[in-house]
């Protein structure tokens, strides 16, 4: 096969507070076929989500910053278009990690083979069927050490792990479940389609009031999304051995300058609460298990998912600034042309 | 017996701030015999503690507030004058929570007999062999999870419960142990006579600056005893999986405004930490294990306290007023006249 032509994001300088285009570049280059133990996929759908901010600097952190002049990575599901590996053949559907980009070649090691559930969409598995449901699997069951009958709390709720937090807690036997969010129609979705007891917008008041009169007797487990007033707030409504895990903190991402942290960590001593903070990564023995207990759920309907979409790699940049702002219900998922 | 004159301090107002004479009065009250049940004994050692600022105020916490015109409660080690109460005699050493007055009218359940092993002296029952040793070792081996190998950082290291901390941590196989502290004598002790590895004065540059000098690899274990810049500048040098134990919040227990936390507890995420508070009340279970475990080292001279002590009932106030500022090396405790 000749060899292709396809886009790829660059990172060409490290962002300064909110991302802007000229920080990135979206390059021609071309694709060689597939050496010996390799496989060129073209990707239908990728993943674009607020970890990915982290990598654009260079501070120390949890994943390897991105490289300047670099195409970026990220998840992804595509066709293989031509194998040279083993166990992967032209038309298979696989995951991988190098999204950003409409053609990946990949080492066999670093994709796997995808069957589709039926009835479960193919860009579920980039979202709550992925690494988004298994990261809201796992900091609510593992990491929050989550209990039937627990008050739950989740900030960022409309997001696609809020979201799926939220829904997991119900269908586990939450007492209550409650979630913030930016705006009345991503609240009304939270109450009127996923089942959150109570949901609010925290655009529209203090975090704080807002979350003691959704849980007047307080909460026994935080679903951190946002840190902020909104860690602040879960702090205060925190009860006896009350435990936060600490997914993400996006109104920090874009930050210059480091923001105090919540003025009541002494709640800790009081309650003798806990904050964790987690990756999925750690946590990927888990996955099994959450896609016996929560695959059926997605299938049947009883795990709802929302995904907003973007067209065509040159939409994957706003997409991402999307997410960093909150414009998407549920997973922000790329499409690529070709996909359709 | 004819009843008893004897002196208690009772809290007058709730302190705003630094709490001053003015919030307290030394009043003299009739102690009366004993009923069926009851002992009454005559208080030879009492404890002066952080967290009793907390009871000082009504705000919502873990310990009842004390009631205003009331006598103030707090640990204590006394004598038995006279028992009405089955197992106590008069002579018995006991163990009880009735501080702050110089005689206790206790029921049966509320003192427990103790009977102190050759070389330790009877005040160690309230420090490093008391609640004070206990809360180290929980907020150190329970909480904390500590393992031998771990680097530890302990802030107020020069504090009863401080200085206890750092030398298990060593006894139990640390790789380093790091403590700070407000005072060059007092950081000299800590590396002179208790053999920490590291020791620096908080008042003499940037807590981050020096905790980052003295363990330049990291720390996986912080004893929190302090808060505010400590609490910062720990999550900044956290390793991964790190965890940090609250016992106390020092810095932050005058504050009539809430101060701002860590700017940087994002550093959660990155490093997969955790922070948790804790109060030794949870740990009881623990006593046995803890005295069966240190009390040897401390009657051989291997953990070794310091004690700070103020005379007389009237030297109470200015005792506990000491110990939010630091006054004291190691435990400090108020020795009754009559107990010399």
């Amino acid at each position: 096969m000749a060899s292709l032509i396809g886009r790829e994001w660059r990172l060409q300088r490290r962002p300064v507070g909110v991302p802007v285009p000229e920080d990135f570049s979206l390059t021609e280059v071309e694709v060689p076929g597939p050496g010996p133990g390799q496989l060129l996929v073209r990707n239908r759908f990728l993943s674009v989500d607020p970890y990915m901010r982290g990598r654009m600097s260079d501070a120390k952190s949890y994943a390897a910053p991105y490289g300047l002049d670099e195409p970026m990575t990220g998840g992804a599901i595509g066709e293989v278009v031509e194998s040279e590996a083993e166990g992967f053949a032209p038309g298979d559907l696989v995951r991988h990690g190098l999204g950003w980009r409409e053609y990946a070649l990949l080492e066999s090691g670093e994709a796997s083979v995808l069957r589709p559930t039926e009835g479960v969409p193919l860009s579920a598995y980039l979202g709550v069927l992925g690494m988004t449901g298994l990261t809201a699997y796992a900091g609510l069951m593992r990491v929050a050490d989550f209990r039937p009958g627990d008050r739950v709390f989740v900030s960022g709720a409309a997001g696609a792990v809020g979201s799926t937090v939220g829904q997991i807690a119900r269908l586990k036997g939450a007492e209550l479940v409650v979630g913030s969010a930016g705006s009345p129609e991503k609240v009304a979705w939270l109450r009127d389609d996923l089942g959150f007891d109570r949901a609010f917008d925290y655009k529209r008041g203090r975090v704080d009031e807002q979350l003691a009169k959704a849980a007047p007797e307080g909460i026994d487990v935080y679903f951190d999304n946002v840190g902020g007033d909104h860690l602040e707030a879960a702090l205060g409504a925190l009860r006896l051995k009350g435990r936060i895990a600490v997914c993400g903190m996006i109104s920090r991402y874009n930050d210059t300058e480091p923001a105090p942290g919540p003025n009541n960590l002494v709640r800790l001593i009081q309650t003798r609460g806990r904050i964790e903070g987690f990756l999925v990564g750690d946590h990927a023995d888990l996955a099994g298990e959450f896609h016996r207990d929560m695959g059926p759920k997605v299938a049947s309907g009883e795990l709802k998912h929302r995904e907003t979409f973007t067209d065509g790699i040159e939409s994957a940049l706003d997409a991402f600034l999307g997410v960093l702002e909150g414009a998407n219900t549920g997973k922000m998922i790329v499409r690529l042309d070709h996909s359709r």
